[in-house]
Order: C-alpha cells, then sequence, then structure tokens
C-alpha cells in the first residue's frame, strides 16, 4: 500500500499504517527483518482484543505467543528486566527463579492483570494435554490507559485475554490504536502498540530480534535522535499535557539459543533503547521487559521424564554483544513505530489525545537534512 | 481453655488450639508477645475465609492488614524477599521499587491469585475515598493446595477476599485448617495458618515483630531443635509422602520505625527461621517473605498534597541485629505452630492428609530432656 | 579563554579544554550548573593523579570526595547500580546492604584496584579520628586502558590514590586525558574523564545533579542525538578500531535529599544517559554507576553514640522524576564532554588513538541545521 | 588419631583435630564424601597460609581452588550470594554478570583484601599461559579478625597469597585456628576454617556438594539441633562476649553439572545451613556464600576461539532439591566443625578467646540422649 506524503511515495504497511522506516528513519545500523516485527522471529505470533465501545471503553489485550505449540508443555527460557517497577507485571519472580517462561505474554491494562491471569489459565486449562496441570504462571504486563480508558470499569474479561491469544498469527503485525495500545498515551501522542526487528548479519551469527511494545510513558521525545519534543514544545515538566508518568512494557524475541541469564541482559538493553527516544522511566512508570528465546535446542519439557539434565547450546557471552545493539535498535524503532501508527483517539469523559503530528516530524527532520 | 495432654495441663488458645510453647518449647531467646501472634503488632488484624465444600473444596483466604484504616492512603513501608520463586506473588516489583505497601496482604490458593487481586480492588474501591483510584497494587500471596483441594476448579471468588478482609481482627489469630492454610501440607502432615511473635527488651527498643505463615512445604523437620522428621522416619527423599516441594508464605511485620531497605534484611531473615524447622527452599517452593511496618511516623500518604519531602525517623543499621533474632525466632515458631494447630484433613479425591503426631514429638522432646 | 572555532568564537574552560556546550549542543532541555561539573553540588570536590612516563604509562587516578570532612564519620547515602558488571568495582555489596558510602570513590584502571583500596584505607587511616578503625569500605571504579597503557605494568600506587584525594578541590574539573581517563579509548576516539551537571528549575525542587565519568567504551556514537558514529564510518561492528568492549564508571551526586532506595533509581537513569550516547553496555563493559547525597540532614555517624534512630527529610518517590531527568542529561553530556577535552594521546608500544574530530562533528551538526 | 573423649573412643582427624560427627553429631539425613570436606569434590584443593607472629599478628589466607589447572584459561560456573552484604567480597559483580569464575578464591582478614586481589593477578601472572591477560577478576573474601589481630598493620602480603594458593592440595583439610581462620571468633568461642561434605545417593545424582567456611560470626549457637548457646549461657545480647557482629564467609563446590543460576540458588541454601548453627547474619555481618561447579564439561575456556557457541549439559531445575539439601547440612556441619576445630588464641592486646568447650557440648548432648 502507497500513499503520498510530504512528497514522498510512502509504502504503508498492509494496514493501512505509517512506519518510522517508510519516512527515512533508520534508528541504528543494522537492517531489520523482513516484516520489521517481533514476528521476524521465527514462531512468535502476535493476536490483538480491541475494545472499543461508546464513550468510554478504549482498552484491550495484545497476546504474544513464543511458539505455536503447547507453551506450558514446551516452556522457552525467559527473563524479565525491571526498569522502573511502578506496575504489575504478574509472573516476574518466577520467570526470575526458573528461568522460564510456560505461557503466551499478555498484554493490557492496570486494573485488568487479573482478568489476564485467569484468561491464561483459562487458556493453558483448555488443552486437554495439560489436564493434570496445577501450577500456571501467567505472564501478565499492563499499562494505565485510564485517562482515555473507563479503566475502573474493568471491561477486559478472561474471554477476551483467550481470544487474543487465540487469534495470535504470525506476519506482519498491527500496530497503533489496537490490544492493549487501544487507549495508550505516549510523550503526551496517542501511543500504542508497536514493533520493530533486526536481524544480524551472518558473520554475527544471523540471528533475528524482535521486539513488540505498548507504550504509555513521557519524557523529552527524539525521534531517531532529532529533538521532536523539544522542537514542538511538548516534553516532560514542560507542558501538563505530556505528563512524564506512564509505563512501557516491552517484549522481546530471539532466535538466538540465549539462556535466561543472557535474555536478562537483553532484556537490560532494551530499557536503552527506551531511553534514546527520550523516555525517562519517570518515578510513576512500570518500565518492564520480557524477553524469551525461541531456540529449539532450549526448549525446557514440563514433564522431564526422569531426564536430569538438560543438553543445551548456548551463545557465549562473548558474542552477545550483536545482540545487545539489536535489541537496542529494535526497542527504539518500535516504540517510535508506536507513535506513527497511533491515531488521535477520543474515550473517556469525553478527552482526547491527539496524535503525533507526523508531518511536523518530517518537517524538523527535512530541516535536519537526514 | 486447658487440657490434660500426655500429663501435662495445657493452656490452649481460646480456640482450642493446640500450641508449641504450651508444651515447652521456646524457640530461640526472646519472648512473646501477648497473643505471640502477628497481631501483637498494635494496629495489625488478620481474616480468614475459609472454604471447606462437599468432598474436594478445601480452601480459602487469609488476610491480614497493616493497620486499620486506609490503607490505600496511607501506605506502609513495605518489602519482598523472595526465599524461592516458584510461586506467584503479584505485587512484588511495586513494592520493591516504592518501597511500600497500599493493599491488605492476601494469601490464597496458586490458582486464585486472580480472584486475590480482584477482590483487593473491589475492597479498595469499595471505599469511597478511594474513587478517583485507577491503579491498585494489590499483594496476594499463594502456596498449592492441590493435593487436598480441587484446585482447578477455581473456588476462592473475589467476594471471599473482601469477605476476609472486611472479617480481619486484632487479639487471637486461629492457626490451622483455616483461611489460605485450609488445605496446605507441610513436612508431609497436615500445614496451614500459623502465627508467632517477639517483643524485644526495652534496653533493645521493645520493638515487637509478629509473624504469620502459610505453610505448604517439606524438608526434614526439625521442632525446635529436635530431630523429628529423622526419628518419626518422614522427609524429603525419603518418604514420598513427604515431598520436598511446596512452598511457604511468610508476612513479617513490625511496630518498630523500619523503612524498606531494612525492611528487606528482616523479611531475609525469615527464610533463617523457615531454614530452622528443616525446610530446604526446594526447587518447586514459592517462599516468599512480605515485610511491613505500621510504625505511624513512617506512612506514606497517597496524596503528597505538594509536599515533596518526606520525614522519617528511621532505626539504624547498628540497630537491626535485635529485630533480625525477632524475626528468625518468630518464623520458626510461627511455623512449628501451623503444624501444631493443624487437623487430619480428607479431601479431594479421598486424599488424606494427617496431623503431626504432637504426642510422639513431645516422646521425642521428653526423650532429650529439655 | 575564548578561541576561533570553525567560525565560532568558543568559550574553552580555564583548562582550555573544549566542551560540547560552546558548539551549541545542549543534551535536552534542563540547565546545568555553574561549573557544568559535578562540583556544582556543594561540597564535592575532584583530584586526579595522572600517569604518564615513558612510552607506556598512560594512566591515573580520579578521586571524588563527597564532602570535605572525615567521609568515614560523617557517611552519606550511596547506591551503585550495575548496567553492565564485566567490571571490578570495590565496595559494592556493602553499598548495597548498608545504603552508604564511607569513603571517597575512587576510579582508576582495571589492575589497579588493589592499590586503590589500600590507598584509600591509608587516606582514612591517617586521619586520627579514624584511630580505632578496623573496617573501611573502598569503593574504587575501574576501567581498563591496557591498549594504550601498560596495564599489567601496575604502575598506579596507593600513594597515587592518596595524592588524588588530597588534591581534590571544588569549582572547575578537568576533563579528557586525566587522572583515571589519562588512557581510555570512547567509541574508538581518545576518551577519558568528563564532567556536567543539571540544576532543577525551583519549582522542581532546586536541587543539583553532577555526573562525573571515565568513558572507555563503545556503540555507536551519537552526540545530542546526530548520528555521528554512523556519518564518521565508525561503529561498532563496523571497525576493528572501535570495539564495543570497554567499560563506563559513572558517578552521580546531588545535593537533594534522596536516600538509598531513590539513590538507586538515579544511578540507573545515568545508563540511560549512556544509552543516548550510543552506548549499547557490551558483553565486555564494566558500566557501574555510584550515586550519592551530600544533604547534611542525611548524613549517617559513623559512631551512632547510642542514638537508635537516624532522622531525616527526604524526597518523595513522587518528587524523584526530575532528578531522573537531570541524571540522564547530565550522563550523556559528562560522556560527550570527556570526548571533546580528550586530545589524541600515542601510548603503550606505540600505539596511537586520535581525538574524536571535533570539526567533523560540528559539519554533522551544520548540516543538520541545529 | 584416636583418643578418649568423655569416654567415647574418637577418630581425629590425622591433623589430630576434633570433629563434631566424630561425637555422634550427623546434621541432617545424608552422608559425608571421604574426607568430610570440600575437597570430596574431585579437583578442588585448599591451601593455607597461616600468620602468628609475636603478640598480635593472628590473621592469614585461606585459598580453594576449583581445579588443578589454568583457572583462569578454563573458568568455571560460579555464582555468589550475599546473606549480609557488610563485607568487602571482592569480584561479586563480575561473576554476577558473567556466570564464571576465573581465579583461586582467597580468604582472608577484612583490610587484606587488596593484598588478597594483588596476591591473585601475581598467581594468575605468574603462569606463562596468561601472559597477555590484562583483566583479572580476582575473589577474595574476608572476615574481620581484628580483636586478636592486630588488623590494621595489614600484615597479609601478596606473597602470603600466593603461598597459599601454590600449597594448596587434595585430601584432608587443616580446620580450626588456620589460614583465613587464624584469628576469627564464633558465637563468641573461637573460631576459624571449618569444611565438610555430602554425597548424594545414587538415585539423586551420585553428586558431591562439598562447603569450605570461615567463621567469625555471632547469634545463639546449636549444636546440630542442640541449644547450646543458652544451655552455655553465652548468646548475642546476652552476653558482651559474644557480639552478634562478624562475618562468614562460605565457599560451595559441587561436581554437578550445574550452571550460573542454579549456583545462585545453591549458594542461598548455604545462608540457610548457617541459620541452623544460630547464626542471625547481624547487621554487621558479611555473610557471602561463593558456589562454583567443577563439572568439566562446563568449562569456560577463556579464549572462545571463534566458538559461538558453548554446549553444555546442565541439571534440570526439578533435580536440584538434593543438592540444596546437600549444601544445607554440609554448612551446617562445616561451621560447627570450625568451632570444634579451633583453640583457644591469645592475641592482640593480650586479648583471649576461648575455645568451644566441647566437653560441655558433649554433656548437653548426652544428657539429651541424642
Amino acid at each position: 500500500m502507497y500513499a503520498l506524503v510530504c512528497g514522498l511515495l510512502i509504502a504503508f504497511s498492509s494496514y493501512g499504517q505509517e512506519r518510522a522506516r517508510d519516512y527515512g528513519f533508520t534508528f541504528g545500523v543494522l537492517v531489520p527483518g523482513k516484516w520489521n516485527a517481533i514476528t521476524d522471529v521465527t514462531g512468535v505470533k502476535v493476536g490483538h482484543q480491541t475494545l472499543v465501545n461508546g464513550d468510554s471503553v478504549r482498552t484491550g489485550v495484545t497476546a504474544i505467543l513464543p511458539h505455536g505449540g503447547n507453551v506450558f508443555q514446551e516452556k522457552v527460557p525467559g527473563a524479565v528486566y525491571v526498569g522502573n517497577g511502578f506496575g504489575k507485571l504478574a509472573g516476574t519472580t518466577q520467570v526470575e527463579e526458573l528461568g522460564n517462561i510456560e505461557t503466551p505474554i499478555v498484554l493490557t491494562n492496570t486494573l485488568s492483570v487479573a482478568a489476564g491471569i485467569e484468561g491464561v489459565i483459562d487458556y493453558t486449562f483448555s488443552n486437554p494435554e495439560n489436564a493434570n496441570v496445577r501450577s500456571v504462571n501467567a505472564v501478565v504486563g499492563e499499562t494505565n490507559d485510564g485517562y482515555l480508558n473507563d479503566i475502573r470499569g474493568r471491561h477486559v474479561k478472561p474471554a477476551d485475554v483467550v481470544t487474543a491469544i487465540q487469534s495470535a498469527r504470525s506476519g506482519e503485525v498491527k500496530e497503533g490504536n489496537v490490544g492493549a495500545g487501544t487507549g495508550t498515551i505516549c510523550f503526551g501522542f496517542k501511543g500504542g502498540i508497536g514493533t520493530a526487528s533486526r536481524k544480524l548479519p551472518t558473520e554475527m551469527g544471523g540471528y533475528t530480534v524482535g521486539v513488540l511494545v505498548q507504550t504509555n510513558f513521557g519524557g523529552v521525545l527524539q525521534v531517531d535522535g532529532l529533538p521532536v519534543g523539544k522542537e514542538l514544545g511538548q516534553y516532560a515538566f514542560k507542558n501538563q499535557l505530556e505528563s512524564a508518568d506512564g509505563s512501557c512494557m516491552i517484549v522481546v524475541a530471539t532466535n538466538a539459543p540465549v539462556h535466561a541469564r543472557n535474555l536478562k541482559r537483553m532484556a537490560k538493553r532494551a530499557i536503552m533503547g527506551l531511553a534514546k527516544t527520550g523516555g525517562i522511566a519517570s518515578n510513576g512508570s512500570g518500565d518492564y521487559v520480557v524477553a524469551f528465546s525461541t531456540a529449539e535446542s532450549l526448549r525446557i519439557p514440563y514433564d522431564s521424564n526422569g531426564e536430569e539434565r538438560l543438553s543445551m547450546e548456548v551463545i557465549n557471552n562473548d558474542y552477545m554483544s550483536g545482540l545487545f545493539l539489536a535489541t537496542i535498535e529494535a526497542t527504539e524503532e518500535a516504540i517510535i513505530n508506536s507513535l506513527f501508527a497511533a491515531e488521535t483517539m477520543k474515550g473517556y469523559q469525553g478527552r482526547e489525545i491527539e496524535r503525533l503530528p507526523v508531518e511536523k516530524v518530517l518537517e524538523i527532520k527535512s530541516g535536519s537534512d537526514r
């Protein structure tokens, strides 16, 4: 899909959504994968359930599936990093202790984490292979969409979570006002879901890193280095519209065989990507990163079947830096993508949040000759 | 209430429950408070909602209230320590980040954490003072009662959680097969809720430390140093009945003015008390400690009302050791109390778990002349 | 001191050193303090001992004093954050446990940490007030200057450390190839010591945050958002010259009354500032942040003199975000300042590292119209 | 070597040292290895350098070698756990980040950590294979022997450290007043070095866990559950002699193929063993655990030789609990062994610390019929 924007012929996503890269932003030195999305990591699927009802329901659920099988029976290595912990990410301590993830990762709003957990349990139990399971470590993150959404209404139901999971698919990922990003705000503009990826060159292993974000935070917006927030006069502490508070949920996937300790190190780098967009991880932010590897050789069977040992082939510490850089770049781009895709939204109590004025951003870009 | 047990006239609790101290066990060198319970910390209240229905429902909820007011509006300093993280304690990262607790602490079963969160939100929202609140960091812990309880049935409902909170009271605390301890197992015997306290001598500050536990774990049972598990031939790896797995939730309260950093250090010591009972924090354990201070001078108002600063008077690091010892002793005694109070329980699929054979424990004690 | 550079009349530091701000770079939205240095935090002093001898000694020591008194007797609240832990920062665990710092903070090279510790102990013992002290938690950080310096020669001696401490002063801070920055490399250019500060507006508390860095790391250099590394074709994975490895030591000081928990949160933000320069915290990096508050009301006396309690007035969590932003901005600028001030250095085995081509950076800047 | 003690024919160690097990104490349910020492883990060697000079030097160095080769070139998986961080363990953050240990582990006194680091570097550099090494992460722990030793004299020299390392051997380990334990105090009695081990039954994997401790801490002494401190009237807060402060360094070795994440979990359990002796990890304690695996298949080569991946076969989480129990038991016994072996010591300023009155302990034991 193409459109003429500011004199440029732009290749939109098949959802008709603008993406930063289409305008010439490149965010670093590595190249993206085919979809420039978390789904470039083979096997990863994303599903959204968007709830927009009447004047006040502006929320939803986004689910990320590490692989297409029974994640509970075939767990993936996983890690969590807490950039700033004013948030309610369920599942953290077990992921940290055991180094694995056993459910889809679900994102929703702050007051719907319980619904998220119930939904993940429902989904897990719905698989007859899991008939004897009595403990499920649901990984459910959130940001607070209570400005545009009637969050106290707790409109997300466990069934919405199951729907988001079941509708997950590979390929292109819808961004912006969708799923868990339906009602979120970022740098004072409409935020939402964003995604991006990086593929390392063969000599660096050829691995893919994909990132998906739910953006709902503030700071001093920079777009690929450009001081957009400053030039637009809208940034933290300057402008009441732009509260520095809010949160960002970040999910990092890779097909590189990385175990929990090094996944945690990758997760830490995602916050560095957030920093490059001008985020400051303000006091009120819940900035969390969930990272996992899809490498089949690292799957952890629920039933160890008497096997005392696990064989694994993992990336040496010495070869992790390329994956770090890929994580930083993909996170930065995913966040900016969420802003490019999101559209002006009117919601709860008649409040309205405008989209990023992409044209002005492009003017700033063009003024900077880049 | 008195009874003649093994030739000793024993002063039972007013619930008619046996307590270890009644038989001469002392667990260390410090003395308990009036109730030898977490409620010896002034203002702390405990409520249970016990669900025993038909053949298969053996579960419940226990709520611990840091004070009698609106905890959301008047938060308490708090900390969490993870002994072993195979568990689902909700609220961890925010407590860690902000150093405070803003809800009652709720304990239940593994698959009812979502109901716990919903219940805590319902309770918080039910107070008109909280009408504008859009984010609640529910602290909800759990252990897995799925051997005696139909845990997949998810029989705990948010209303049960609200009931547990609303029924909380000061004074004596019911122990054993009650609330969140209804269906739990400890060292192969029936576990449950237990509590104990220590009051430091005046020259050590005169503070009180109270502990409440939900015991559902294994190891090699020791009762005040006596090798009970070994002598009874029932211990981890010896006996299938006694799986080392399971979990222990521990809540530590103090009226000492201790802020988050030092509360975390106290929380760490609770696991040392667990160790003294023979617990090993096995792979499958979710051993968590939540600690808080009730000191009024340390309350954190939700609405800072433009007050940029918070005045506090806190215990010097140098004076923490007595509180550490008190935490260790109270935790050890609380765990053993849970075993003394619990009674044989028959539940899900006709399974039965016997109570600790107190008489045999007393024989071992008497053989050891202590 | 003034000079005409690229047609601009530039106000150099009194050391004759170029600073990024002199060329119009502003790094964010807050304003610096008087010296744009860590010494803008009243009481903080910085001392350098530079070792440049013969062909192969290119190293040194930089000391940061939290205040002018006996730091051991009057400890300051402190925290450490580990961005990436491939480093040898001494003192970490005690700072973390007790929440305080009791010595000057010393930076040197990787193999001289032991000399650093000895020197700090010597200095502490040299004060007769400390005659009974038997334990000193020296905080000594390092980066590896082994490319330009004969690091295996361990040329730093404890006396050099004492000299650095004793020569510490307020006011302007020398940057670049000085003290612990003498032999370091950053983004493939000559790195070194850099510093910067931010002063919050009165309505945000009016506090000052100062940062000092020892830069020795890599990535994809950005100068105030400009893609300098990319445009110069020198960046990690592109160019062997530019190893992504290395390290960055960051010291953050503030006069705001911030206790250990919130200092750690500030320390975390410093890594976000590093991220904005293009650093990636590569596998081989030792990226550490040491943060402290100089607020007199938060001093912790060594001898508690029987005082069980400590009174403090600290910043509310809710008011921390401005300090976070200040930390990010000052760190970013301090790192770039280290590059602007550093000069081409020839050292060990005839190796040479060139300075940042400031003129080319200014061309890129001017091309971008900013 | 045999002796008649309290009517029992006791098999002393070949050093003529008493060990708790010789008197019938068993500390749990698992059995020790051949030497009941850390050296039961094949390949592990221990060396002591004891410094007893004149009236006031009572200190030394103990070195634990993970294997007999070049540890720098063939690193072992490793982890550190901080029970209480009032201590100066060098090397912590790098072990945590990279999950490996690249030097012998050295224990000494608090003010000699710098000498320890220098010695470890000297030792590492003395091997021509390490000729190009420019970074060494020395793991050096300490406790404070400043009551019996003129600690401010800093009598340990790097050469003493090298001697300790070079004199390390397999087989029996000398305990008590030796090496780093020369001047330490434990529960008010003379402490020192202690060691013990456990060998899991074949059906639990048949692995060995060995522990070595440097005991210098306080609390309320329990010997295999017996309330020795209480009965002797010597315990924390009761008796000035028995300061609760002090520290305990614990080194845990296993031949089980356990990687860093699970080694950290084992390390955490060592503090549970300490708890069972009555230790309370007081405010002034530096209680640290360093754990490593000697499994050859898990060695990490310094030079990855272009190998991007590392193959490993590690123990499943599900099979860790036996190793946890072994760690707890061996730590408990090692601590008590340090007390049984230590002898009354007179030192600095004429101070004297008496040995544990073993006869009285045995009387208490015999009174308890166990």
